[in-house]
């Protein structure tokens, strides 16, 4: 398997680093070959070649079967346009060139961490095990867009042929869960949303194990505050996952913990950990890993289909965290960094 | 004053007939005088006359100086079209034919009610004291929208002019609390946002004791949980208030004590409290009256300029809250029920 490695800028290359190791273990345990390539990407491209996604890295992306990704971005480079920002500039064009346009995004309050989550222990206590599935190649991000003198518009356009891909794999994910889905929208404002709404409910039809729920994305964002508990698959678009699983990312509280996935119809994905460069604590060693080790296990099991690898890792990350084999995010009074923590998951597997 | 009243349905009409004896009560005490004339809305009106606003009710509308609504909606009127649902149907057409421009809804965590929020005592013993300012009748709430074959489309559309003035609504209420204006916008995508922006930091060099901070839609919905007390004053255009308005409300933990006003600019408004129409507790005489006592607080002060008037309701309102003199969504093991925390109100007031 071929990989293109893009481990970006803050604590981006300290924690791919560690992911790295992980990858190399599990490879030697389960029998595969990786081919794993490093890139420019983010502040570290624009630095190098004025640009957030140099033809090179582009080149590579296009060469590999999948893209592991660290984390982009800093105050070294604020106040760029758009599409000269780190973030914004290298992950839109990516998730566009490969139709990535299935973004995964789990969040948990883990039983033994649930005082991470700055609810309240009585919200906290019933736990929360959300998926979110969001739409990541549509809708406004993507509409025509434009300025004319004092006007600006965006526009916001979904088909029936995106709503139902999406929906397809919200269902299928449900099925090996919690069979519940929670489909997101503002029906009762947007057409977007209507025709969401209506081609959602056609695609329940041939999934019916699955309870599916509409919910307006207002009412969404106060309920997962309320009671996170009830949801299980909570789709989606574009604009209102991006809001929601960062409210979610919130909720968990842990950061640190959370991996991603942005896949396209064919296996090709982007894995990356949910939160961001954190520079305030870069190349302090501090950082915390198991995101970044969690969404190579993602990479294994939805690019490559390695699913016995991809829960080792998972199983190994779930005893160090029971053995309180943390970084200072997680428990304050740790005393174990990037590398312990990293060394520690490498062991496990061994 | 002539004042439209719009009780609507489940507990509106319980919460708005204690709100109208507090009315009287701060009408004889404040020596003005005050006509308060009922129409239908929302699914009694759907019932009454088969639309959501009846001609008769707009008429009335027009012919007052305010608006105090009540709240609409139950599964009574649910599937239907948009422009027929009770909520939606009277809402949105009252907003554009006023012009109400304005939302404004406070949100607070209560020192003595702290434990009401769902948040984690650590978080919300720091407190929260947020006025969250909405633009109500231009973004992709009122842009262009359709459907032509498998395909819907939603536009949002900013002007300067809308946005410069809701900005200055935004500075001037900062003015006159903490002095810190955070505008929310998603300007690395959308191009509205980036107009956005650029409107509101010339709005802000005219307030030069006021704090300015931009902050995208997805971190503030993360960082309203991680850390509340951060904010004073959100700005955010129609959809990003709809979101983080309910998100705030959630956080409150207190939907029945939070009021909100619309406004356009001329004084005329309409006012009405953060919950819905609760029809699980209607007709019960449970249903807390403070959102809409305070609502009409709030009427006395932008409508009328019944600044004193205003305060004295705000005051009794505290004074019962700290009595514990509260319905049951406030204290479990309270008996109090609406007529109760009404009359004791009304008593204080006297
Ligand atoms: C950087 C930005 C364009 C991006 C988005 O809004 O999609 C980010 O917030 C995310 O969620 O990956
Ligand atoms: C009913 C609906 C159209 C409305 C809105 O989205 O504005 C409501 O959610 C609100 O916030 O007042």
């Amino acid at each position: 398997y071929k990989i293109a490695v893009l481990p970006g800028d803050g604590i981006g290359p300290e924690v791919m680093a560690e992911a790295i190791k992980v990858l190399q273990v599990v490879a030697d345990k389960f029998q595969f070959q990786l081919t794993l390539t490093e890139a420019l990407v983010g502040g570290a491209a624009l630095d190098a070649t004025g640009v957030p996604l140099p033809p090179d890295t582009l080149a590579l992306c296009k060469a590999s079967d999948a893209i592991l990704f660290g984390s982009v971005g800093g105050p070294k480079w604020t106040g760029l346009a758009p599409d000269m920002q780190p973030e914004r500039g290298s992950l839109l064009p990516l998730r566009k060139t490969f139709d990535l346009f299935c973004n995964m995004r789990p969040g948990q309050i883990y039983p033994a961490f649930a005082d991470l989550s700055p609810l309240h222990p009585r919200v906290s206590s019933k736990g929360m095990d959300v998926l979110c599935i969001r739409e990541l190649t549509g809708g406004i991000y993507f509409g025509e867009k434009g300025r004319s003198g004092d006007t600006a518009f965006d526009t916001q356009r979904y088909s029936v042929a995106e709503v139902t891909r999406i929906a397809e794999v919200a269902f299928q994910a449900a099925q090996k869960r919690g069979k519940k889905v929670t489909s997101i929208d503002k029906a009762n404002v947007l057409q977007t949303s209507i025709l969401w709404r209506e081609t959602v409910e056609q695609v329940a039809k041939n999934y019916p194990d699955v309870t599916l729920e509409h919910m307006y994305i207002d009412n969404a964002a106060m309920q997962l505050i309320r009671s996170p508990q009830q949801f299980d698959v909570m789709l989606c678009d574009n604009l209102f996952g991006d809001i929601l699983s960062d409210e979610i990312a919130a909720i968990a509280g842990s950061l640190g913990l959370l991996p991603s996935a942005s896949l396209n119809g064919s296996g090709f994905g982007l894995y990356e950990p949910a939160g961001g460069s954190a520079p305030d604590i870069a190349g302090q060693g501090i950082a915390n890993p198991i995101a970044q080790i969690l969404s190579a296990a993602l990479m294994l099991r939805y690019s490559f289909g390695e699913e016995a690898a991809a829960q080792a890792i998972e199983r190994a990350v779930q005893q160090c965290l029971e053995q309180h084999i943390v970084t200072r995010d997680i428990d304050p009074k740790s005393t174990y960094g990037t590398a312990a923590v990293g060394a520690a998951i490498v062991a496990t597997l061994q």
